[in-house]
């Protein structure tokens, strides 16, 4: 198989760092550190790719390789299709991944133009070249345990327990970011080079070889006072049900499984792994039936343990709305992370802000982690995830960061890094981004908007505003993607990534667009009545001439 | 009522022409003489609006009295949302209207959003202001009429008859368009009142009082040999089968009420105007499901047609899938307009190119007419049709053109008459646009992209690239809208507007958006493996890498 590795160092192979950048982050996103599968280009997700085939990749690489100053590449469900006149301060990539007339928005619909060659998975970070490894979920998944916490524990998950499932790509994240925010966690993942890849980096502490070995190992380090993450290879459709019959409660209960994907992400009840690799080639409809009916067995699971009390909640892979076609109809009677708890972030813009050093050398990201703490001198927290990130988080791929910053901060460490750039005080320019998954950047009624005050969670309009704000404002690449985390039909949103290459231009489209892009957040929240964001969009002095008056 | 109009002149209300052109061009969507329900604030199409609201239309007025040239207008589904710092070269407005994430986009759904307020139907120029009247779809629909004289009667429609109904904003194009391309038309309308507007308008030449009159006008236009277009007070479900059952054949059949809104745009049979407009506030259920029971009896009356070998299209209003949901099995058996005669043009960029006086004077849409010839002095067709068009096409509102056009043209004659308000030939500035129906800027499987040669009907991807390159390249205002032309559910599209002021940095912007806009036609149908669009594509020098290789 082919490997991808994104240059390092500071010489460029593309005219500009505008341009290297998105080469170098394509790349990365299929570094066998980083992509899931690399050898099929995917990235994480289910089958989110960067690129819709080798053929695709190699010339989306040319195309950026020999792209003007002026000019901006095309690129349509992985595949680029044109390269155009623009000026310098329009972005370089534009990017469309998956996107599907709603009448026609289903997984069998999009997989006959996958299997025509037509279309590919665009994910949300995957397609849009922004991935940086389980890292980029690491800080969310711990502020949503941080949260868990302070809501049902009286502030602290110390001496608690998660079970949770799935060790893919962002699932991979739970049991790092559990035993970062104090808990222990038990994570069942039915694949064993799943298991294995976390083990190596890190991201969980051991494996357990079956559920009795488990309890053992979550009830020695209850005792002991220091948190453990636990693997356990299983099917989570058969392991949460029998977790609940032995009277075992955890202290939360979640799952990052691709339900999102019935055909590719979920393996059904009873059958092996090669069993189901090889099924969904030759009968995907069947593979999709059977997924379906043990995503219910496994939501029956978590209703018994949220009608038990303990705090459940979807977290964000659709597993409840699978769950509802299968006959399931409480299945919504547990909430999603976000409405549960990450939504006051979003309503003050707050979200995963990233950045990634394209020079390759950690000691870059140090800098910037110093620089950051140098810039919001007050907040503790802040400060706390960042000494965890430095000491706990395995690099993948280009060394990168993740940082959850709102509106008014976001630009100003743009800002900084840009000058840091200028100043030589690191290697080579680092781009900046989000997970498309963010405050005011997509519509997804099961997970990022559900459950939205004014009941305008299907409304898209939103995300769509803000990709042309962004494209407006000067970011390197913007993308607009359908069905990412909770699959076809269920989701449209938005990506972007700015570059600091030092120059006093790159400063001016920092500033602009670090600044827009969460401000739309604010805006959406605020035109749905959220005090939190209406108060927020007022003291940051937003203009909203229909939502302030 | 209020009533909105235009301000006329060389004098600005707003800071610049580029602020200043999408407020005359709102205000013109609304001007009496344009719009088909000014008062409610209805352009056209069943219920397409400007803005949400009066409230909301004044906010947008008085954000863009006050834009500055460096800041850029969201609005959201008719509601001015925020103004963000952009910069000179960024479109002034951006827009989004009616776009609903996949699994949630149906008029119910919308329906419940309307009401609540959140959301409106742009349909396709309607929220994007440069709707221009009837006059906007004439010649398309002219060119529709001369390619079914070529295709089916030997070149020409001379002594032939059209069937049709609906002389609503779009559809009062029909009877004018009819007698252009030589052919009389019997038009089945089921309002008064707008008979009485066509009339006034000259778009048709005289009512019927009933259908033996109409049919004893017709044929002695036919023994006259010269072509007649009469109005005949119905409904199309009544009347479409009862000259089906007199042995009566017309030489095509075809219809364009608003059936792509079962509640607000079809008159159920056997209903009143009066009980219509009552029952759709009160009972819109009930009126939906009568509305699509006499669609479906309308549908079968064409099919009769077109089994008898009459030609028969639906004219993109989607009244083959209401009647295939009520039943009719082969409702699809006769095609859309747009395979049927229009994909040729698109193939080449060709499409409704359109631009608008913003001075309010006549005497500077014939300057441009005079210019577009000059330019373009091979074309007889279309020197024909701009000797007709200044002819027989009564302005209304602001004066305007349109004049289908491809790629290699549209930014020689965007250029050009950017030189003429240079050189004050031209008393004001003028905006050029286009519809949403056009080449690269919609995905509409039962319409603009029905049938696509690869089966990429569905793929939305391209005209969200459509709206983000144009925003790349510098148009004045950029809109993205979900269900216009066919309703909720069943479309994606894009428009853009861009300003000639006469400065060289709007010649700048113009070059590339004429240029970039219909070449990103070129590109989906050269992607799609139409020859015709690869050919172009190959002439045209156009780049593009994962198509031509
Ligand atoms: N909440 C968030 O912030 C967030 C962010 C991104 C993605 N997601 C969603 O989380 C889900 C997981 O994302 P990912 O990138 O890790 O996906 P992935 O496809 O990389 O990983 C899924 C993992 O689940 C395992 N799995 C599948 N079926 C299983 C079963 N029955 N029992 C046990 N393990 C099983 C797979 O072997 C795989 O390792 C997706 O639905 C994604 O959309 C959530
Ligand atoms: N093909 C194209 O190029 C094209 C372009 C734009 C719009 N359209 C579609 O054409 C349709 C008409 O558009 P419009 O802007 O004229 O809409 P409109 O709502 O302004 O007009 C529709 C007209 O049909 C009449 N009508 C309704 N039910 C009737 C019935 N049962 N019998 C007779 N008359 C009836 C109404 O009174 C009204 O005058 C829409 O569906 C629109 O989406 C097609």
């Amino acid at each position: 198989a082919r490997i991808v590795r994104s240059p390092r160092g500071p010489a460029l192979s593309a005219k500009s760092w505008l341009t290297e950048a998105p080469l170098r982050m394509l790349m990365n996103n299929l570094d066998p550190e980083v992509a899931e599968k690399p050898g099929e280009l995917v990235v994480y997700g289910g089958i989110g790719r960067a690129a819709r085939d080798w053929d695709s990749f190699d010339r989306i690489v040319h195309a950026l390789k020999t792209l003007d100053g002026d000019r901006t590449l095309l690129v349509q469900s992985g595949k680029p299709v044109g390269v155009f006149r623009t000026h310098a301060d329009a972005p370089r990539v534009l990017i469309a991944n998956s996107n599907l007339v709603p009448r026609w928005a289903t997984w069998e619909h999009f997989s006959e133009l996958d299997r025509k060659g037509l279309m590919m998975y665009g994910q949300m970070t995957a397609g849009s070249w922004i991935y940086i490894g389980s890292q980029g979920i690491v800080q969310g998944t711990y502020e949503t345990f941080v949260e868990m916490g302070r809501q049902h524990y009286g502030g602290s998950l110390a001496g608690r327990w998660i079970l949770t499932a799935g060790l893919g790509g962002m699932g991979g994240a739970q049991p790092l970011a559990a035993t970062m925010a104090g808990a222990s966690c038990l994570a069942v993942e039915c694949r064993p080079s799943s298991i294995e890849f976390r083990l190596r980096t890190g991201y969980v502490d051991v494996e357990a070889k079956d559920l009795d070995e488990a309890m053992v190992l979550l009830e020695r380090a209850k005792a002991e006072g220091r948190p453990v993450s636990v693997a356990l290879l299983g099917n989570a459709a058969e392991v949460f049900p029998e977790i609940f019959r032995r009277g075992i409660r955890p202290d939360c209960v979640t799952d990052q499984t691709s339900a999102h994907d019935p055909v590719n992400g979920y393996l059904p009840g009873g059958w092996s792994v090669a069993e189901w690799e090889d099924r969904k080639l030759r009968d995907p409809a069947a593979v999709a039936a059977a997924a379906k009916r043990s995503m219910a067995e496994h939501v029956r699971a978590m209703l018994d343990f949220h009608r038990a009390g303990v705090p459940t909640v979807d977290y964000g892979n659709n597993i409840r709305q699978m769950a509802l076609e299968e006959g399931v109809g409480d299945a919504f009677s547990f909430p999603g992370f976000v409405p549960a708890y990450i939504r006051p972030l979003f309503c003050r813009g707050v979200g995963p802000f990233r950045w990634c050093a394209l020079s390759g050398d950690p000691e870059d990201i140090y800098r910037t982690d110093a620089k950051v703490k140098e810039l919001m001198p007050g907040d503790a927290h802040l400060h706390n995830w960042l000494d965890m990130a430095a000491k706990r988080i395995r690099f993948q791929g280009l060394p990168a960061r993740i940082c959850w910053v709102g509106l008014g901060d976001r630009h100003r460490l743009g800002l900084a890094f840009n000058e840091m750039v200028a100043r030589g005080e690191l290697k080579a320019p680092v781009v900046i981004g989000r997970d498309h998954l963010d405050s005011g950047s997509v519509a997804s009624p099961n997970r990022e908007t559900e459950a939205m005050r004014d009941g305008s969670d299907a409304v898209s309009d939103w995300p769509l505003l803000n990709a042309l704000l962004n494209c407006a404002s000067g970011a390197t690449w913007v993308s607009l993607h359908h069905g990412g985390g909770v699959g076809m039909g269920f989701s449209q949103h938005a990506g972007m990534v700015v570059v600091a290459d030092g120059t006093p231009e790159a400063a001016a489209r920092l500033e602009r667009v670090l600044w827009n892009d969460p401000a739309t957040g604010v805006m959406r929240h605020a035109d749905a009545g959220y005090p939190d964001a209406i108060d927020c969009a007022r003291a940051q002095g937003l203009d909203l001439p229909g939502i302030l008056g």
